[in-house]
């Protein structure tokens, strides 16, 4: 049922060829050190050397609430979640201030906020449910819940990519939800909960305490699963990180770059490599969030984030702090002059 | 003669005013991590919050050769400084790629290139000298090259200012400068070379020994002068460290906000802060170089870097690397919705 088919790597011929042409640009060789591996990266993504500037950066903010917030994880009400969206639409959260200043657009999409729709229709098209379940005491989705927010993520990546959209990011919003996220790379990397247990927004040591318990509980009840990522986003995620995972894996098949955020779509994305090998080729780490389980998780996935500025937000806010360094990058590449274009002698050890 | 007055602290009832409305936005207290530091300090060097963004950001690269590269201290021949002199008036250079992808234009001034100006006269209206003296067997500069040099730093942030600039960039453009550079982070940090001195533009193992042949032997020649940044960057550095001294330290004086590059750059910081006391308040660190040298001057200065791209290129690009992080945190605290505004509530612990 839940079948990506087989994720092709970026081609390795253009980065072959974007790696040549780093050595003629006037300047020694590696000096631009991991800027020439971003921009190495998207000329391969792109299949295309030099690389062209990203048209179409995006952010897709995907909204849900969590049950495991009864069990008093947050130190924000659950409330928040619908406000938030609000305020999303409205362009006055950090993520439409951080994407503008980036040059990318934002998209709101609410696929489980425990609201009616206050917002407009186009951003609940892909709800799945109010809400996902209590993970501490139960399932977070059935099956078909399950299958339905997998699909709302590819059929979100497909209509994305189709509108133009040449570089992706996944953000998160819900109070609670590093909670799922955090059970989540516990199972996914067999991890000690109290190794990986973050503060989330910023919850006092009493809040820390219920949330190691929830944590607990819920990898208590996935302990036969912990194989199965499929299983683990329906037992102890939510509808908002399988949908998530589904836009991951499905932005892979459709060739797109991608930077993660932090702990939450890191979640999704270690359990969206998992189903879909190799997925994680086209994508870099954006951030490294203060969360311990996004080190873990990242470590895991084998990626090294491009800057750590001690961010905890989520939204996407990590990812999109990082693009203007990837869109630098690949203008450097693009458009400096080489040696024999300047007139400047190389290297005498050349 | 050289005396830059008394420098001011940024405003710090501004940055006080500025860290409470980070506390009114719509995200859980400090989540943006190091981004709302860096705009509470530049609401503080601006003297006004919300901050505004920067409307005329400028890169001023200084260029100049050194006599040392005589010693055989650089992989690049001496040339290459008057040929890219000609590549950043030409706009091919990395520098120009990386300002223009974040929003800033760029100034190449020719402080102390050997040769006579191919390029418009602009760029050599503060011509000091062609090269600086090889620091190994001789002083850098005379007495009054140096007064000169730093004058026309000083000149040089004046007229900037002057026009508009509200964030200074500093960049060094100079075949063989990391020599000087390592040496006088060496001396005014009493360290010793052989942790401090690193590959500069790609050194091999035979290059690198006479480097440090080179450093040992002006540390030695400056080794009575080693509390004197004035003299020593007469003795053992060269004209174009010096008028970044100045040009550093005369943007303090006129209270803009200014992002240190790499090794070179922060040579000169090191000095101007010791000439001008309390001007580093004005600056920030804009990246972490491979250069050894300059992680030792960054803690001297007690500034950490916002990025770590494992660059080694100087010219500003680091710094120009950061520079879209700074205007996205001063974006957020201009821009961002309050609480209040966005109809959200906040945490449940306030």
């Amino acid at each position: 049922m839940i079948d990506f088919g087989t994720i092709d790597a970026p081609d390795a011929d253009i980065a072959d060829a974007a790696r040549a042409r780093h050595g003629r640009l006037t300047k020694p060789p590696g000096s631009l050190g991991i800027l020439e591996d971003l921009s190495v990266w998207v000329s391969a993504c792109q299949g295309v050397c030099p690389p062209h500037p990203f048209e179409r950066p995006r952010v897709v903010v995907f909204a849900g609430d969590h049950g495991v917030t009864a069990a008093g994880v947050s130190a924000f009400p659950a409330e928040v979640t619908a406000q938030m969206v609000a305020n999303f639409t409205a362009g006055g959260a950090a993520i439409n201030v951080l994407a503008e200043a980036a040059g990318a657009t934002v998209r709101v999409v609410d696929i489980a906020v425990d609201a009616d729709e206050p917002h407009s229709p186009t951003i609940g098209a892909h709800k799945v449910r109010r809400g996902s379940g209590n993970i501490a005491v139960e399932d977070a989705l059935t099956d078909d819940e399950l299958a339905a927010a997998i699909d709302a993520g590819r059929r979100i990546a497909d209509e994305e990519v189709d509108s133009g959209a040449d570089l992706l990011i996944a953000g998160d919003m819900g109070i609670g939800n590093t909670t799922p996220a955090t059970t989540l790379i516990a199972a996914l990397t067999d991890s000690e909960p109290v190794a990986v247990i973050g503060r989330g927004t910023g919850v006092d040591d009493a809040g820390w305490a219920r949330k190691t318990a929830a944590i607990r509980d819920a990898m208590y009840r996935a302990r036969r699963i912990s194989a199965d990522p499929i299983a683990l986003l329906r037992v102890c995620g939510g509808a908002d990180l399988a949908a998530m995972a589904g836009f991951l894996a499905q932005a892979a098949v459709r060739r797109t770059p991608m930077l993660l955020d932090g702990v939450v779509v890191t979640a999704a994305a270690l359990a969206a490599d998992r189903i879909a090998p190799g997925a994680r080729q086209w994508w870099r780490a954006g951030h490294r969030s203060t969360e311990p389980a996004h080190t873990v998780a990242l470590r895991r996935l084998e990626l090294e984030p491009i800057v750590d500025m001690k961010m905890r937000l989520g939204e996407g806010t990590g990812a999109a702090i990082a693009l203007p360094i990837v869109s630098a990058a690949v203008a450097a590449l693009a458009s400096m002059a080489t040696f024999d274009e300047a007139g400047v002698a190389g290297s005498t050890d050349q």
